[in-house]
C-alpha cells in the first residue's frame, strides 16, 4: 500500500520504462504498466521517440489504450493512431467514451471518416450530430453517459436502476429525472437518493430549480456555472430537453486550457487549435503562431519612426534628447501592460462590465497621474544627476507624467471596447498596448520638449 | 420550473434587490432573496454600497449567510463581520464548514481571536492547528467533514453509516476507510458501495492504491493531481494518518485564482494576499500594488540611457539612427515577451523542466533567428522606403535579426534561471523582459551601426 503522496512528475516513471525498453523486455514492462494509472502512462508516452511509443502503447490493454489516447497531445494521437491496424482502431473506439470520442476526432479530422466507420452506425449518427455545435461549445463537452429516471421513481428503485446501468454511466453524482419525451424535470444528486427513503418517489425530494446550459453557449459559460455554484455536473438542455451532461472534470481541463491560452495571448502568441507539448511542437509551427503578431506590431511600431523623423531638427539640435527615449516610452509601455492586465483580470472575473467604461477610466486616469508623479519626480532626480540641464530634467519630467496617465488611461480604454464590440479582452497582450503607447508617448514627449526647451527655439 | 440557462449576471438580480431597498419593501426583499441562490446574492451584495449591503446581509437566515460571507471579497467579508453583535457572530460560525471558517479568518485576520472565542473549544483547536499549516499550503484548504469507516464494514453498514452522519459531512463522493489509529487503509467511491452487494465488506472491493498529497504541501499541487487524475476530492496524509480532504470545488477556486495572478504577474502587478473586487479596492492600494515593480523596472530602463550616452558621438552623426531606436527595441520586447510566455506555460504544464535548459536555448535560438530573418527582410524593405540609405537598411536589418535571436533565447533562459534557483517563472513579466532587452538590443544596434556605417569612421 502506497501512502507517500503521488508527486506530478513523469520522470522516474519515464526511466523505468525507457530501461525496460532498452532492455527489451516486453514482459517486464507490461506486469509494470499494469500497476500504473493511464494519465502517468499517458506523460511520458508523449515524451517518448516514436518507437518507444508504439511499443508501449501496443502492449496495453484496449481499456487502458483508451484512456491514454485521450490524454496525450495531439500529434501523439496521430502518430499513435497511424500506427494501428483496423481491427484495432474498432477495438480501441468501443472503449471511448462519446466525448473523448469526439474529442479524438476534432484532434485528427483527417481520420474522422476512417474512425467513424468503425463504430457502429447510432454512434457514429450522435457523434456527427455533437460535431455540428461549435467549436468550443458546450455542445461539445457533452457525455450522453448519465442515469436517466422518470420521476414516480422511488429512491429503492432508483439504486437498483443505477446498479443496472452502471456500465454505460460516466458519471453517478447526478440523477435526471425526466418525463416521457425528455424533457428535463428534476435532478436527485446521489446522497439525496441514498439518504431517501427507499419508497419516496425521486418528484418528492429532487431539486426542480435546475441550473442549465444550452448546447450552443461557449465551454467558458458552462466553466464559469460550475465553477460558481460548485456543481459536479452540469446538464445540457435544448427546448427543454436533456441532451447530456458535462462533468467537473472536463470543466477542470477547459479552465486550465483557457487559462494558459489566456497567458499564451497576453505575450501575443496564437495559441491555435492545437494544443501540443513544447517539445513535440516542430518549429515552423511555433514560428507560425508567432510571427503573424510580430510583423503586425512591426508595421505598428513603424510609426515612431514617422513620429521622429517629424521631429528631426530638435533631435539634431538636442542629442540629449534621445538619451531619454527608451526610457519614456518603455515606462509607458510597463504602466499601460500593468492597466491592461488588471482590466482584463476584472472583465474574466466579471467585476468590471462594458457599462462601468466610464467609472473605469476615471479610476485609472487617477492612478495614471499618482503614478506618473511618483515616477516624475524619481526621473526629475535621475535626469538631474545626469547632469541634462534643469529644462531638460523638468521636460523628461513633466512627459513622464503625461505618458503614465495617457498609458493608463488607453490601457483600460483598449480592453473595454473590444469587450464592447464582442472581441476576447484577452486578446490585447502586452505587446499590443506597449506598441501602442510608444508612439504617442514619443509624441508627448517631442512636444513638450519643443515648447519647454529654449535651446529648440 | 425554471429551465433556461441561468447566465452568470448579477445584473438582473442587483436590480431587482435595489429596488426593495428603494422601495423599504423588506417582506417582499425577504421573499425574493429566499428564492435566490447564496452565490447569486454574493455577487450582488459585493456590489451594493454599506448600508444596502448591511441591510440585505441581515435579513437572510443564517446558513445563507454563511453560505454567502464564503463567497464574498475580502473587504466586504469585513464590513459585515463588524456590523454583527456577537450573538450573530455566534451563530454564523456554527454554520460555517471548517475550511470556509478558516478562509474567513485568514481574511479578517484582526479578527480572529475574537471570532474564536465564539466557537467551542474542540472547533478553536483544530482552526489554530490548521491555521499553523503555511499559506497556499494543501493543509489550508482541508474539510474534516467526511466519510471515516472501518474496513470491517459492509456495504449496507456504510450506506446506513452515511445516512447517519450526514449532516456532518460536507461531500458524500468518496468513503474513507482507515484503521483503529486513523491510518488510510484505502477509499471506496459511493459509487462503488452503491454497486457492491450489501453484505460485501469495503475492504474487499475498496482501492488501496491512493493518491494523497501532504497537507504542508503547494495547494497547486493538490489542483493538480485532482486534474491530472479526473477526482472528485482527495485525502490529506500525514504519517499514514488522513486528516481530511479537499474537495474539487475548492480546486476549482484555487485553479481560477492562481490563474488570474498569474495574468496580473505577468503584466508586473503584484496581486497582493487581498483578493478583492475591482471597484471595492482603493486607490492608494493599487497604486501601491503597482509602482514597486514600475520604479525597479524605471531604474533597470536608465541602463537604455547609459548605453546611448556612451554613443552620443554617433547618434550626433548621424541623426536618422536615432529613428530606429523604438522600433528595434519594441521588436525585441516583443519577441522575447512572446518567449517568456510560451516557456512560463510550458513550465505550468510540466512540459519543460529545469533539465530541459539546454534544449529550450537551443530551440528557442533557433526559432529566434527564424523570426528574425523574417523580420530583418521586412524591415530592411521599410528603411528603404524612408529613403535611410543602403547602409543603414543593412544595419537595421542585421541589428533586428541578431535583436530577435538575442531576445528569444535571454526570453527563453530567464524563467527557466527563476525556476532552478526555486523563484515562480510567473513572475518574470512580459514589462521585465521588455526592460532587460531594451538595454542590450541598443548597445548591438549601435555596435553594428559603428561596425558598419562608413559615415562614423
Amino acid at each position: 500500500m502506497q501512502l507517500t503522496p503521488t508527486v506530478i512528475s513523469a520522470q522516474p516513471l519515464e526511466k523505468a520504462i525507457r530501461e525496460y525498453l532498452e532492455r527489451n523486455d516486453h514482459v517486464g514492462l507490461e506486469h509494470f504498466l499494469s500497476t500504473q494509472r493511464p494519465p502517468d502512462i499517458a506523460d511520458v508516452v508523449d515524451r517518448l521517440p516514436e518507437e518507444g511509443r508504439d511499443e508501449v502503447f501496443s502492449i496495453l490493454p484496449a481499456p487502458v489504450k483508451a484512456a491514454v489516447l485521450s490524454e496525450v497531445g495531439v500529434e501523439t494521437k496521430r502518430s499513435l493512431l497511424q500506427a494501428l491496424a483496423r481491427q484495432q482502431k474498432r477495438e480501441l473506439i468501443t472503449h471511448l467514451p462519446m466525448d473523448d470520442l469526439m474529442r479524438l476526432l476534432i484532434a485528427v479530422p483527417e481520420q474522422r471518416n476512417e474512425l467513424l466507420e468503425e463504430t457502429n452506425l447510432q454512434v457514429a449518427q450522435q457523434v456527427r450530430r455533437l460535431l455540428d455545435f461549435p467549436k468550443e461549445s458546450a455542445g461539445r463537452l457533452m457525455t450522453e453517459k448519465y442515469v436517466q429516471t422518470r420521476p414516480v421513481m422511488t429512491a429503492g428503485e432508483a439504486l437498483d436502476h443505477m446498479r443496472k446501468v452502471h456500465g454505460e454511466t460516466e458519471t453517478f453524482t447526478d440523477i435526471y429525472v425526466t418525463d416521457d419525451d425528455g424533457h428535463l424535470e428534476g435532478v436527485a444528486s446521489l446522497r439525496d437518493v441514498v439518504l431517501a427513503q427507499p419508497n419516496q418517489q425521486l418528484r418528492e425530494f429532487m431539486t426542480k430549480d435546475i441550473v442549465s446550459v444550452s448546447p450552443m453557449e461557449d465551454q467558458e459559460i458552462a466553466a464559469r456555472l460550475i465553477a460558481h455554484y460548485n456543481f459536479l455536473a452540469l446538464p445540457v438542455v435544448e427546448n427543454g430537453r436533456i441532451l447530456g451532461i458535462i462533468t467537473v472534470d472536463d470543466i477542470i481541463d477547459v479552465l486550465i486550457a483557457e487559462g494558459t491560452e489566456d497567458q499564451l495571448r497576453f505575450g501575443a502568441v496564437e495559441p491555435g487549435v492545437l494544443n501540443q507539448p513544447y517539445f513535440t511542437t516542430p518549429i515552423w509551427r511555433v514560428v507560425r503562431s508567432r510571427v503573424g503578431w510580430l510583423v503586425l506590431l512591426f508595421v505598428a511600431e513603424t510609426a515612431t519612426g514617422t513620429v521622429l523623423r517629424h521631429f528631426e531638427d530638435e533631435l539634431a539640435k538636442v542629442v540629449a534628447l534621445s538619451f531619454f527615449i527608451p526610457l519614456l516610452i518603455g515606462t509607458g509601455g510597463n504602466t499601460g501592460a500593468q492597466t491592461v492586465s488588471t482590466i482584463i483580470r476584472g472583465l474574466a472575473l466579471k467585476e468590471i462590465r462594458v457599462r462601468d467604461t466610464v467609472r473605469v477610466i476615471i479610476r485609472e486616469f487617477w492612478s495614471g497621474l499618482l503614478l506618473g508623479v511618483t515616477l516624475g519626480v524619481i526621473a526629475f532626480g535621475r535626469a538631474e544627476l545626469w547632469g541634462s540641464g534643469r529644462q531638460l530634467s523638468l521636460v523628461v519630467a513633466l512627459a513622464i507624467l503625461a505618458i503614465c496617465t495617457w498609458s493608463n488611461t488607453i490601457g483600460s480604454l483598449i480592453p473595454l471596447v473590444a469587450q464592447r464590440f464582442k472581441i476576447d479582452p484577452a486578446l490585447v497582450s502586452a505587446p499590443l498596448i506597449t506598441t501602442l503607447v510608444d508612439a504617442t508617448g514619443l509624441a508627448i514627449y517631442l512636444l513638450i520638449a519643443k515648447a519647454l526647451l529654449t535651446a529648440l527655439r
